[in-house]
C-alpha cells in the first residue's frame, strides 16, 4: 500500500472499550498544521467531537495538526461532553506544541455514557511517542477505530503528474448499524496534494456526495458521522487545473473504495448490492429513485435469499416521490433483463438465482425516453445477522 | 361480534393459492349499491384493481353494490391485468343484477405473474350463492383475504343514538411485508349508518390518517393498499351534526383497531410498538419524528431485544428533518423516563429491561416549550423471522 508522504500514524489501548484491543488513534501530518476540510452528519443530535471540530475547523480557518480517534464511547448526549473533547485536543496539542483549535476529535461508540477525561488524556502522551510513517502504524490506527466491522477499511491510490507523483490513502469505519455503536461512520483521507481549504473543502462536499452519501445500510444515521480530508502538500507537486480534476477523480475511487466496504461489511451482510438508476429527468430524480431501492428492507431481503424479485424493486421505486411511468421502466438484475417496460421479461430463474448468489449484487433500473439523470447507491443484504447483532448489544 | 345491519359476506377457494385454503370474499350490502368511500396506495405503480376501483368510484359517484377480494396475485405489472379486473366486476355484476361501476375489485399476492381471470369469474355464482349475514361468514371471508397473517383480523363497535343503534364492522389483512405479497394492506368497513358519499368521504380521509397511515411495519408501501368504507343507511338511524361526531370516534376506533392488528402481526413480530410524539410546534412536525423512530431498525431491533436504548430513539428523532432542541428533549420507555433534556435520566436498566418483554412497548418522545403538536404511529419490533419470511419467499 502506497501511503502519502508526510504522514504519521499512531494507535493504542486508553481502556475506553471494556474488552483490551487499540481504541485510540492518532494521524499528525508532519511540520505543522495541514490544509483540511471535513464534512458532518446532519442529524440535529451532534456529539460533542462534531461540534467541537467543527468550531476548531472554523477557527483554524481548517488548518489541522492531528485528528485524535476513539472508539468504544460516542462522547454524545452526556453533561460533560464538549469538556471532554477540549481536554483531549489540549492534551494533544500540548504535547504537539500547537493550539488545540488545530486538533479535531472524533468518536464512536455508545450514546449517553459519560466519558472519562482522564482515559483519553493519560494515553496522549504514548500516541504521540509511537507516531510513525510506516504502512504498519497505518493499518494498525484504520484497525484500532473499528468497530463491529469484521474488516480494516482502507484504500490508496497515486497519480503521476508531469512534476511528479501524488498519493492519496484513507482509512474508514463503519457497517452499516454499529455495535455499539450508532450506525457512525468515520473516514479520513490523507494526500501530499498541495490543495488550499477552500479547493479542498468544495472537492470533498463533491467527492462525498459520490461516495459517502451514496451509502445505506439500514436509513439510520448516525449523531457522530464525520470525514475529514488533509492535504499536507508534501508531494511538492504543483496540479494545474487539468491535472486537478484528475486528482478528483483519484480522490473519488479512494472514497467510493471505502464507501463500498462499509456497504459490503454492513451487519450480517453477505452481499454489497450496487443499485444505478438511469434515465432520469434529473439525476437527483435518479437518486431518490436509487435511494429508495437500497432502503428497502424487502428488496435487502430478496437479495439475501437470491430471490429476482424485481416486483419489489418496482414498488420501492414507486414510493420514492419521484413520478415516472412504470411502463417505460426497465429492470436489470444482475445484467440479466427482468422487468421491460413495468411487465416481467422472459429470464431463466434457475440460472439468475446463481447469478444472485455472489458476492456483488447489481440492481439497474432505467427508465426510457424521459432524460438523462442518473444515480448510483452502495447498500448490502438484509439477513437474521442484523436483527441478532443489533438485538441485544448492551446484554 | 356485533355486525352492522344489511350486509352478507361469502368467501371460497378459486385455485389462485397454490395450497388449498380460501382465497376469494365478496362483501355485499342487501338491497343495491351502498354509500361508498375509498382510500388507495399513493405509490407510482399502481396494480389494476387499485386503478378499476378508482374508476369505478368515480362513475358510480361513490354507490357500491359488492366488494370482490382475492389473495394470491396481486394483479399488478401484468400484460392483462385491467382486462383481469374487469371481467371479474362483470360476472359479479351480472350474477346481482347491477353494473359493473358498482363492483370494487381488490387484490393480494405477487406482483408481475398473470392472472387467469376464469378463475376469478368461475369463483362468483359459487360466492354469491354462498352469502350470508352470519358473524361466522364475515370471519370467513375475513380468513379468505389473509396473507402471511398469523391472525384474523376483525374489530367492531355499536352506538346507541336517541333514534337506535348503529354499527360498524371491518375487517383487514396485512402483516408488514406480506408474503407472498408487497406489503400490501387491505381493509373493509361496514356501517348501517346512512352517511352520503361526500361526508362518508371525508370522514375516512380523517379516520385513515389516525389508524392505517399511522401504521409503518417497514417503511414499504405497496402497489396494492385498499382501505374501502360502506354505508348502507340499514339502520334507519338519523344522525344530527353531533352524533355524526361520535359516529366517526366509533369508526376512528374500529380503523385503530385494525391497524393496530397489523402493526402486531407484522412479520417475524414479537412486539406492537407505539410511538407517541408531543410538544412539537405542529402535528405535522410530531408525525414527521413518530415516523422516522417508528421506521428506524435500530429502534426496533433494539425493542426485540428488550434493550432500553434511549439513544436510538434520540437519533432517529435527530434524522428526521424536524429542527428541535435535544436538550430540551425527554424521552420515556413504558413511561419511564429514560432520557431527560437529551441526557440520560437515573432509572433501573433491569426493571425496565423487564417491562420492554411485554407484548406492547410504548415510546414517548417530549419537547418542553415548543407547542402542542402531537401524533401517534404503530410499528412493531424486528425480529430474525422477519428476514426468514422475506429472505426467500418464492423459492
Amino acid at each position: 500500500m502506497s501511503l502519502p508522504l508526510g504522514y504519521r500514524y499512531s494507535s493504542g489501548y486508553a481502556g475506553i472499550r471494556k474488552q483490551e484491543s487499540n481504541d485510540v488513534a492518532l494521524i499528525v501530518p508532519d511540520g505543522g498544521p495541514a490544509a483540511a476540510a471535513a464534512v458532518f452528519t446532519t442529524n440535529q443530535v451532534q456529539a460533542s467531537p462534531v461540534r467541537i471540530s467543527r468550531q476548531h475547523l472554523k477557527a483554524s480557518k481548517g488548518k489541522v495538526a492531528a485528528i485524535l480517534v476513539n472508539a468504544g464511547n460516542a462522547n454524545c448526549a452526556t453533561r460533560t461532553g464538549d469538556r471532554v473533547a477540549l481536554a483531549s485536543c489540549k492534551a494533544v496539542a500540548k504535547s504537539l506544541k500547537t493550539k488545540p483549535k488545530h486538533i479535531l476529535p472524533a468518536s464512536t461508540g455508545v450514546i449517553g455514557v459519560e466519558l472519562d477525561p482522564k482515559l483519553l488524556v493519560d494515553a496522549v502522551p504514548k500516541l504521540v511517542a509511537g507516531l510513525s510513517a510506516e504502512p504498519r502504524a497505518f493499518e494498525e490506527a484504520a484497525r484500532a477505530i473499528l468497530t463491529t466491522d469484521t474488516r480494516m477499511k482502507v484504500a490508496s491510490e497515486e497519480v503521476v503528474f508531469r512534476d511528479g507523483k501524488v498519493s492519496v490513502a484513507g482509512m474508514t469505519k463503519g457497517s452499516g448499524m454499529i455495535h455499539p455503536n450508532m450506525a457512525t461512520t468515520l473516514g479520513f483521507v490523507m494526500t501530499d496534494a498541495a490543495i488550499q481549504p477552500r479547493d479542498l473543502s468544495a472537492m470533498l462536499q463533491r467527492t462525498t456526495q459520490q461516495s459517502y452519501n451514496s451509502l445505506t445500510v439500514d436509513g439510520d444515521m448516525s449523531t457522530n458521522d464525520t470525514v475529514v480530508l488533509l492535504a499536507n502538500g508534501a508531494s511538492r507537486v504543483r496540479l494545474n487545473e487539468r491535472e486537478r480534476k484528475t486528482f478528483e477523480e483519484a480522490l473519488c475511487w479512494v472514497m467510493e473504495c471505502l464507501a463500498e466496504q462499509i456497504a459490503a461489511d454492513g451487519e450480517g451482510a453477505r452481499k454489497l448490492i450496487v443499485v444505478r438508476a438511469l434515465g432520469f429527468k434529473t439525476d437527483e430524480e435518479a437518486r431518490r429513485i436509487a435511494r429508495a431501492i437500497a432502503n428497502s428492507p424487502l428488496v435487502k431481503t430478496a437479495v439475501a435469499g437470491s430471490d429476482p424479485n424485481w416486483g419489489r424493486v418496482l414498488a420501492a421505486a414507486g414510493y420514492s416521490g419521484v413520478v415516472f411511468d412504470p411502463l417505460k421502466t426497465d429492470i436489470h438484475l444482475q445484467q440479466e433483463l427482468v422487468c421491460k417496460g413495468g411487465l416481467a421479461a422472459d429470464f431463466d430463474e434457475d440460472a439468475l438465482k446463481e447469478k444472485l448468489n455472489e458476492d456483488r449484487v447489481d440492481i439497474r433500473v432505467t427508465l426510457r425516453g424521459r432524460g438523462k439523470g442518473e444515480s448510483r447507491f452502495f447498500t448490502c443484504d438484509f439477513t437474521e445477522g442484523y436483527i441478532e447483532i443489533n438485538g441485544s448489544y448492551r446484554t
